[in-house]
């Protein structure tokens, strides 16, 4: 298969996990005779820094015009602490995720049976994890109108949905719950919000369409607490953008370290892969950075394309270095010399 | 000293744990000589059963004429799926805080070192832990415009604050962490939302005039996850409405338990104390609701009244009976007899 990749490594660890990443593709193009191209293009800090753009044209129309975009993170101190700043990192995700029409993030929450020590949450209450949680990605309170008063006394974020926005993400949810565990949970906070009412509303006139999915419900508040108390509970999560995100790094934790977690982020016509860990400015370039999110991201898009013994080779590589112990330090409390590409090296290695 | 105390028991369980609480309170007004008067009133799903009203004005006067309220839980599942109800129990209580203007919720999250052991954390993540969150009560989300256009296809929910708004629970946080470990971590999501940026703007203010307590910031998805990761970095979080209401609920799971967690809600005027568990309709009459979280917010009643002692008397009371295991099922996996009487009557006797 011929496939065009945009790669948009980003801030921070981005560049770094996403270069292993590109290796693990390469592994798999030359074992499996497929032909990857990979074009390189700024976004973020970096982007800003250069081009005075979060995102740039230049990377748009590459996006526009490629098969997948892999991405890195985005993001940088000197932003996040200056609410006077006119352009921020953010906005190039936000306006990408946007204009690609990504409406949905799909992010597998798995404890590893070698990594169950690491997390904070007792084995019995992760062992078993097995969750695909489905984030609305392109509206509600991340994309409706802002507003500041003239004297900067007040401020303002609108939370809007419509029917066709949640339709469309809820029936990629149902979908997923009929080959899964079936059974679909939606996250919203019905008992204030008029948004949420909505949802309650077009989902469980979705879920008629898929009679063998049993639909639930969970206040936010409850789910931040069910996912800590019994994660096993659940199978696929339906929810909206803001307490997508919430929640998705919450799940985080039941795997020890949120850099293992890759996500998704489909629409219509474009897909785009990334870690849903952060650029996490402190810990760039010192080979640190875990690039096993970014690898399986890579994974996530070799099975976007139907690639699926291609991912699952991945997949099996990535499960051999937690075996081994070749990981990087914040999972590995064994050896503390592997760094970002030593895991790389071993996956390219593997495959 | 005399206190005019309004009971609010609301629905579910909320009656059978806040007689508890009573019990606790009556017991402490006989051994220190006080004179605590209650009067009771409807509201939640109660209130609208017997008078189409989740608060009703007797209600609502009631509480105005007293010095503290004691409030139970409120909720029904039957309203909870039906997004076309006109009144909903949750109002009630949302009326209640805004009418008395409870603008700052406060919550206290300990790990008991009896319960150590009950929670689906490790013990060395949350040995020692002691946060106290400064949730803001009567903006953002939950009060802006709700909008749901006529043909029912497009809703909306506005988030709006004000400066003022902020600074009056900023320092009502800055203090408490003058009396505690001098740190308050602001939780927010200032890389996407407006509000949150004005947050930020003017809590850097208001830090200024408090230049022993350190201020840090946190994205609410990054929250969510250092909140199990490691809740011990934690001393007073401040936080604007939805997201303490995530972050709170989500940190009862350190305690092992929400059943244990209470709170108060605070403005210029008045003062309510309450736990932050909900209704747990499935559980009603049947003796195994946890009253402590009820008992705990008698406590914080007491302590908003200087009574400093008595306070300390209950909270030493749910100790011992944490350490005897004179506990309802959720914590106890020793006896399963014990009821939510039980635990009152052990409460009252040793007070
Ligand atoms: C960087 C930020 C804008 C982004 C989000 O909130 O969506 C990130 O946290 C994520 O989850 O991808
Ligand atoms: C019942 C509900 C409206 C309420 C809230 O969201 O504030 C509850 O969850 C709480 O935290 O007190």
């Amino acid at each position: 298969m011929k496939l065009n990749i945009a790669v948009l490594p980003g801030d921070g660890i981005g560049p770094e996990v996403t270069n292993q990443a590109i290796k693990a593709l390469k592994a798999i193009a030359s074992e499996f005779n497929h032909n990857f191209k990979f074009t390189t293009a700024d976004v973020g800090a970096v982007a800003i820094d250069k081009h005075n753009n979060a995102l740039p044209d230049a990377t748009l129309d590459l996006c526009k015009n490629t098969d997948a975009i892999l991405f890195g993170a985005i993001g940088d101190p000197k932003y996040d602490n200056n609410p006077a700043a006119k352009v921020r990192p953010e906005q190039g995700l936000l306006k990408l995720r946007k204009e690609l029409g990504l409406y949905a993030n799909i992010r597998p929450v798995k404890a590893y049976t070698s990594l169950l020590e690491k997390s904070p949450l007792k084995k019995h209450i992760i062992q078993g994890t097995d969750i695909s949680i489905y984030r609305e990605l392109t509206g509600g309170i991340y994309f409706g109108e802002k507003q500041l008063s003239e004297d900067g006394n007040e401020a303002s974020d609108l939370c809007r949905y419509s029917r066709e926005e949640i339709e469309r993400i809820a029936h990629l949810a149902f979908v997923a719950a009929e080959h899964r565990n079936h059974k679909v949970t939606l996250v919203d906070k019905a008992n204030v919000l008029e948004t949420s009412r909505l949802w309650r509303a077009v989902v469980k006139e979705v879920a008629q369409q898929y009679p063998e999915v049993t639909l639930d419900f969970l206040f936010v508040d409850n789910a931040a607490m069910q996912m800590i108390l019994n994660p096993k509970q659940f199978d696929v999560i339906l929810t909206e953008n803001m307490f997508g995100d919430i929640i998705s790094d919450e799940a985080s934790v039941i795997g020890g370290s949120i850099g293992l977690l890759a996500s998704a982020s489909v629409g219509d016509k474009y897909a785009m892969f990334e870690p849903i860990h952060g650029s996490y400015p402190q810990a760039a370039d010192k080979g640190i950075a875990n690039p096993i999110a970014s690898i399986l991201s890579a994974a996530m898009l070799l099975s976007h394309f139907d690639l699926h013994n291609e991912a699952e080779l991945i997949r099996l590589a990535v499960e051999k270095s937690l075996k081994l112990n070749i990981t990087t330090p914040d999972i590995n409390s064994v050896v503390n010399t592997v760094t970002t590409s030593n895991v790389g090296d071993f996956i390219e290695d593997f495959i």
